[in-house]
């Protein structure tokens, strides 16, 4: 690892400052300075027992979904895209004390997986707030990219989220806070999304849409699927809940966006939601393709995150 | 593996129908019965693709948890348990063509990791339901066996769950279906949980305890700690609340139970939720035991399941 513990973050990798001014990682905790040791025990580390500004200060770009598979997958893709691979190198799962979730990093990007649904990566977004915090990074622009269901569009075509909507397709997320239920605002970065929309252009390898992204509590009956252990509704309430969500402007239906819009919003963290298409819900519910298939979709998202990191880490070394 | 596809179950192998009826895995779904082949996609099975009768006809007992290494742990010590262990065998994951969930079997027992959060148990637990049917098992008895943060209680001790509440100590799970909210029962087996007690006494190496368990949508601030990246209340505040889930009868707080002993109960599994508490929330936030204190305490759901389970299938063996 080139990380020493307590050794300066190094000048010479390649940062990316592009933005002319500096953002830090907010927190909205006032106890946490009062704290000796902040454990951050769902990734195995702390501020007592790790040196989070040395291994942790130059990043950037921070990449979430929700498989670990695909989480080192994109590190290793983003190493040979930015030219930084070492044919000899495993990149190391930086939190291999826990099996809760799983970090990759190389230069300044870090990939981080958080299992599926809004609790998992709500833990895992505290702790990566207060991680980034910790390490006093500035100007981190974070993206969720995952799959999703769509409504209406072919299968393979990403996503970019506008707007993450609830159940009830109204741009919210509700928070639970000492039994009381507080509002947040789910909106993304719209500067963000419209760039990703530019690099899916420069590309020219898939369809990319910016919508809505329909975040709910479970897979199955919460996303109208008629294919769970247990279902009420008929193919029709199906099809009328699906359309109306469609005409409210949902592209795509999955299980994070909502609190990943929230949480980053309230800690200063420019972000996007991209998410793949795995199947047109309205023909269908459940995932038949075959694993090449899929797999070949699930590449669609790091494809155009990678693209972008690319794009504003060369734009840096040029200038 | 002993399972051939296509082979019926064997007949002496240990089974435990200790039970003088056969009670069926229900699912609540006409669709299924449309389904030509039913893809169980986050286990990476399905009914064309794997012959599960053949592979899953025997299970009379399920043990669930949230990490993977803790779900082959406990197959590996059921093993030890049940003279079952073969000492060249590795148990294999069940679940390898995928990262969401792993599953391990031997004998009678199958241990399925669920993951963190009540959106990622659910989906296991509708392809389990699933599972369970098609394989057409009758008489299962399913426990989750997990870590919580206890209040009073000191840690290690392990809390059986009487009722599992929401964040106002109610006794409900809010299922969100087609944008309406359902409220569903979350009533546990009370003769399995005073089996396990008893269970408890006749070990006699930890203080087990039955009561009520909160279940949060997030492990920050819907658990009042102190340490989140986002805190908005004080310390009298946290303590408040606390107090008032201590005096609804509320003995740990955990994620996942809610949905587990809805899903449970209607699909007629006799379920229980064990968790060892990790510390005294009222003591504190941060998990600060050393790695083989939490270690120890993490094994004690194992050890209070293993020997239930080791009980009954000896049981039926002696008669």
């Amino acid at each position: 690892l080139p990380e020493r513990p307590g050794a300066p973050v190094e000048k010479n990798r390649l940062t990316c400052t592009f933005l002319s001014f500096h953002r830090p990682i907010l927190v909205h905790n006032p106890h946490l300075d009062g704290l000796k040791d902040d454990v951050l025990y769902h990734f195995s580390l702390g501020t007592e027992t790790h040196d989070l500004p040395a291994m942790f200060g130059d990043v950037k770009f921070v990449c979430v979904g929700g498989s670990p598979w695909r989480m080192k997958s994109f590190i290793e893709y983003i190493a040979s895209v930015l030219g930084m691979e070492d044919p000899k190198a495993e990149y190391p799962n930086i939190c291999a004390g826990t099996d809760r979730y799983a970090m990759y990093k190389i230069g300044p990007v870090l990939s981080v997986s958080h299992g599926m649904g809004i609790p998992s990566i709500s833990i895992m977004l505290h702790e990566l707030i207060k991680l980034l915090h910790h390490a006093r990074c500035t100007d981190v622009t974070i993206f969720r990219i995952g799959t999703s269901g769509g409504i209406g569009l072919e299968p393979g075509t990403v996503v970019v989220t506008k707007q993450s909507v609830d159940a009830n397709f109204l741009p919210k997320f509700e928070q639970v806070i000492l039994g009381k239920t507080v509002m947040r605002n789910t909106d993304l970065d719209p500067g963000l999304a419209q760039e990703l929309l530019e690099c899916s252009k420069e590309l020219n390898q898939f369809d990319t849409q910016l919508g809505n992204t329909m975040c709910t509590m479970d897979f199955y009956e919460g996303q109208a699927r008629l294919d769970g252990a247990f279902c009420s509704y008929t193919e029709e309430d199906k099809q009328e809940y699906l359309h109306n969500a469609q005409k409210a402007g949902v592209c795509n239906i999955e299980m994070e966006s909502s609190v990943f819009a929230a949480m980053c919003k309230m800690s200063g963290l420019r972000a996007a939601v991209v998410c793949v298409t795995f199947l047109d819900r309205l023909k269908g519910d459940q995932l038949t393709s075959s694993h090449d298939i899929l797999n070949n979709y699930q590449q669609r998202p790091q494809i155009l995150v990678g693209h972008y990191i690319k794009k504003h880490l060369t734009h840096k070394k040029d200038s």
